[in-house]
């Protein structure tokens, strides 16, 4: 079953007897697992009209009219909700500031409500809820599903996160670190579904990265995997939460940014002076692009991806100088590589992490949609 | 076949009845395809006295007694060559300085008697050979077998290698970036047989990186992937062949770390200052050591390895100052990962890329047995 929703999510309509030819089983067997798959609720027949002699073909497709997921993005300074089909589409989408908020109690006394408000318009329409994914501050302990001890995140230090949504909400629950939900989102539902290297960078309160490898998300031996925030970029530079000194993420997140020039206290009033041209500005722009650059050909460098991705609270600031960038990251790498190097903003912006959340458990249903519907049940 | 191959690979020697258990074949198709193994020459009986009731059983294992396989390191100053077994012993080994020698026809005048002579001497005794495998300064175009553009190796830009050692020796060849058969080595026949998540570093006249990330090398898109001696360690710093500024190799390979000290122009004359204790030594060997930690803590954060090995010519110099080096690195990791990180020197020492290059032919041999030996017989 799992090879049959790869190829329907790989090229969006497929026609049973084109299943036959990507998959290799034979029509039998793909007519009773899509049989199958269609009594459950996931896949759907859609009729397509093909080519210009007007044939009627039957065309497989998932079906959005009956499951949903939920999303959230546990933030430093923000949550957000998502609500999505099957096919990927964003039906509902809430936001809140969490700034002053600290520690899982806050948060929870936002969260709780307004999940629990989802939950119950989504159940009061008739539909199902398929689980819910969280994308947080790693590092994360996989096994126990608990949050380790990410830097800047005060009060959520061996928060076994996973349990207390579990517990709370009664769904199937995943939980990942917020930059490889990201890149999850874009695995499954953006630029990721034609491309089998990319390096999602989340540039925020934090900077994450989340690796896909050969079509695969990769997490590494401590959940570390992806970690491009905490390269040394200065070095003997400050001191990081993370135990190392100089990391990007000292220079380069929103506070790293701020930290650097005297002249405000927000992204929005930088950008403010830089727009007047204000010395002190332009010189700690001109300083975050240079880390930012020695970053993504480090990146290139050292997991050669086809696409470089980049999102997150501060991209609204940095794309408007990633013109400049560009080029003097592609002068730096190797020349038959550089022509190759593809560096785009992320697919869904500001809901990035939460779609990305919501993925997980798309990923799990193609994977093994037997067992996360028997998990449902319980 | 292949299943079978990688059970007695990592076991060394296996019963029937635990081929069995672990593959998931009925014992009819373990005993048809060992058979046929063994009369191809790759598998054998022995013989094993089990536990202390003196039963016997007949275990198998690879036999090492009619294939060879030829192993080739082209490097910056030195060549060699290995012959190894199927049992991954190394036989014989040859090595030549080759500074002063520039370009791939200077090479090859060395290059060649050396090898033909280890070839007929092979096939004098009666052995045959599965294949040649060369490990070079990368970066590759795999799909040619052509090297692109290797920094400080001037001459070897696109030259073809993989065609030239196939037409000069007759032989099924494979060539990879040396950095990735070090790492290869370890994956096969050292101690990445236990360790899905490992990075291979070798220090040299470069400075190159081996990933193998669940038990598999990653060669990225450009097959650039593990670059890790071209991550900027110093902000601005000097130009690197590569392209890039400031590069790990430009202050900590063998020229790098010599360019920082004027009191000679060897590895060996800078020992000495050390043990002299002469200030500029000591600062240079301080310098080394300090860029040297801020890479392995960008590795460590960036691909999450259980396993980073060293090694190269400079491993000698630098192990004696590792037990400094290790507890500064592990003191700059997130807490709860420090404690399990593994710094080793690689296990086959100078011999560590001619001993990979030897392993992608036993790779090859384990993934497509059949294939492998019907190119042989072409």
């Amino acid at each position: 079953m799992s090879e049959i929703l790869k190829g329907i999510w790989r090229y969006q309509q497929v026609s049973r007897v084109e299943l036959v030819d990507q998959i290799g089983l034979t029509s039998g067997t793909i007519t009773n697992l899509t049989h199958e798959l269609i009594q459950l609720g996931i896949l759907r027949e859609n009729e397509a009209i093909s080519g210009n002699v007007g044939r009627r073909r039957v065309m497989l497709g998932f079906d959005p009219r009956f499951y949903r997921i939920i999303g959230l993005d546990i933030g430093r300074s923000s949550f957000e909700i998502v609500v999505m089909d099957l096919n990927g589409t964003i039906l509902q989408s809430i936001e809140r500031d969490m700034n002053g908020l600290q520690g899982p109690d806050a948060y929870f006394e936002v969260i709780t409500p307004l999940v629990a408000g989802v939950k119950s318009d989504i159940e009061a329409a008739g539909y199902k809820i398929l689980g819910l994914g969280a994308g947080v501050p790693g590092p994360i302990d996989y096994d126990s599903g608990t949050l380790l001890a990410p830097p800047n995140f005060p009060g959520w230090s061996n928060y076994p996160l996973q349990k207390m949504l579990e517990d709370q909400f009664g769904l199937v629950t995943l939980i990942d670190d917020d930059a490889r939900t990201s890149a999850m989102a874009e695995r499954w539902y953006g630029l990721g579904k034609n491309v089998n290297n990319l390096v999602s960078v989340t540039l925020g309160m934090g900077i994450g990265g989340g690796v896909v490898t050969e079509g695969k998300i990769v997490r590494g031996t401590n959940g570390l995997c992806g970690q491009v925030g905490h390269m040394t970029i200065v070095l003997d530079g400050k001191m990081c939460g993370c135990g190392n000194r100089g990391c990007w993420e000292t220079v380069g997140s929103i506070p790293g940014i701020l930290g650097r020039w005297s002249g405000g206290s927000t992204i929005e009033e930088l950008q403010g002076a830089i727009k007047r041209r204000e010395p002190e500005a332009l010189r700690c722009l001109e300083d975050t692009l240079g880390f930012m650059e020695a970053a993504l050909v480090n990146i290139q460098n050292l997991y050669d991806p086809e696409l470089i991705l980049l999102g997150g609270r501060l991209y609204p600031l940095l794309s408007d100088y990633l013109v400049q960038v560009k080029p003097r990251v592609q002068s730096r790498l190797y020349a038959f590589a550089k022509d190759r190097l593809r560096i785009e903003p992320s697919t869904f912006g500001n809901s990035q992490s939460a779609v990305g959340a919501a993925a997980l458990l798309f990923g799990f249903l193609l994977a093994e949609p037997v067992r996360l519907l028997s998990l449902r049940e319980k």
